[in-house]
């Protein structure tokens, strides 16, 4: 077969939005694909570049999620319009929205990483589940963290499912990538605590002394803290385990820690 | 055809693990299925009653699993031997471990439970996603809950994917099924605080008042508690969520309040 024609725009849309479920092509093209009403609103909100629209009007049932679109469109930014097949096609939902986007991932360099004034930063080297990694996403945001610092490339925030659970979490949080070298120097020249949550942390959670700016750092579901990620650390604090309990979950231990620093945010108020 | 051999015992015991999966067979037979060494050590060292050991001596690696395994059987509990290939049928671990078993599902009645002193009970209605429920029993467990209430039957705790995601949490708790009138009667005769978790609840997590034993009360991942068990609650507890946040995850959550209450306890200890 020996077909020149071009593919039609729709086909070519559906093609780069089920080549963006790679993490390849997301590296490769520094984008991800977000789909839904909130997703929808909330990166239009934190001002993300949108790349190219899909909707299915059929499906959308949110004035305001097509109010948006056609903003963009009147920017020029492409909007593909698809039939409500082709879009359930796209979509995870149980309900398809009918709005889906390719979004411009929005990383923030490690050298503006401290104009953030949040709760706190967290620092993940590996997180295997991308449910666990949406999850402390959004956790993050809902206890007002600065961002998340990635460590080398093992984890990928615009993985479909990190996406989904995050629950829109990742458009407000500064999303930053850093080598380990970079990082220690970040840790150096600025007066950040480096606090490791681990079983076997110096300090239990509630007795951390804290009057600095802090980073949180997560280790791995099953491994814990990396020996490199040990070496970073000024503190470790645990959280009690009773009786023949493992371990928390790494998003419930991650979530109770950011809310123990909430709490005393709010003592210091 | 008409075969009329009866099945091998190997047919049949992967018949009867594979049926539950289903939640039907569960309900009818009072079992589940469990896999793994730290699940099968668990139960044994709970000492929940075990109907059934499957095992495949080639896959197990575990001394202590094989000498539990031979001595359930020298009690008299059937001990089937099946092949690596057919073990790995039953089992979603990444690396089958080749023990499982058939257990009984471990219910405490409503009335017993008041004998135990842990930090708080929680009462679930109805949880959607199981990894979920299994984070919550796996957390309720590590801060030292006494168990789970289970408001009537629609959450199942012996699911595989809740078992799975427990960690095991669930052989150390009190799981409980109720009634809304028998959960309101027992409420009525003890002194139990039912404090509800919800993003518009009157107290602050950190400011409730707490004299009592406590009944954490969860509702659904999306539509929150319901009328009915908002009624039930003596005071409710928000956790604070910031900017453009729309909540948090139900199992976050309850990881969160539960490690306050483990703080409080440790306060006045």
């Amino acid at each position: 077969m020996n077909d020149r024609r071009e593919p039609v725009p729709v086909e070519q849309i559906l093609h780069r939005v089920r080549a963006l479920c790679q993490r390849a092509t997301r590296d490769r093209e520094g984008q991800f694909w977000i789909e839904g009403i909130r997703h929808f609103v909330r990166a239009c909100d934190a001002r993300l570049q949108i790349d190219a629209v899909v909707q299915s009007e059929t499906l959308l049932k949110s004035a305001l999620a097509d109010k948006l679109a056609r903003r963009l469109a009147a920017e020029g930014v492409p909007r593909y319009r698809v039939s409500p097949e082709h879009f359930r096609t796209l979509s995870v939902a149980d309900h398809a929205s009918g709005i889906g986007a390719i979004v411009r991932q929005p990383w923030t360099p490690l050298e503006r990483a401290e104009q953030r004034s949040g709760l706190c930063w967290i620092v993940v080297e590996q997180i295997r589940s991308p449910g666990n990694l949406g999850t402390i996403l959004r956790t993050a945001e809902a206890a007002g963290a600065s961002g998340i610092i990635f460590l080398d490339r093992s984890s990928d925030p615009f993985h479909p499912a990190v996406v989904r659970a995050s629950m829109g979490g990742l458009y407000s949080l500064a999303l930053v990538r850093a080598t380990f070298p970079q990082l220690r120097r970040w840790a150096a020249t600025r007066r950040i605590l480096f606090v490791g949550l681990s079983p076997d942390g110096g300090f239990l959670w509630t007795d951390l002394p804290l009057s600095q700016e802090v980073a949180l750092i997560v280790g791995e579901e099953r491994g814990g803290l990396s020996e490199r990620l040990r070496s970073l650390c000024h503190a470790s604090a645990r959280l009690p385990v009773a009786g023949g309990a493992d371990s928390l979950n790494v998003a419930v231990a991650t979530g109770v820690m950011l809310y123990e620093l909430v709490r005393r945010s709010q003592m210091r108020a």
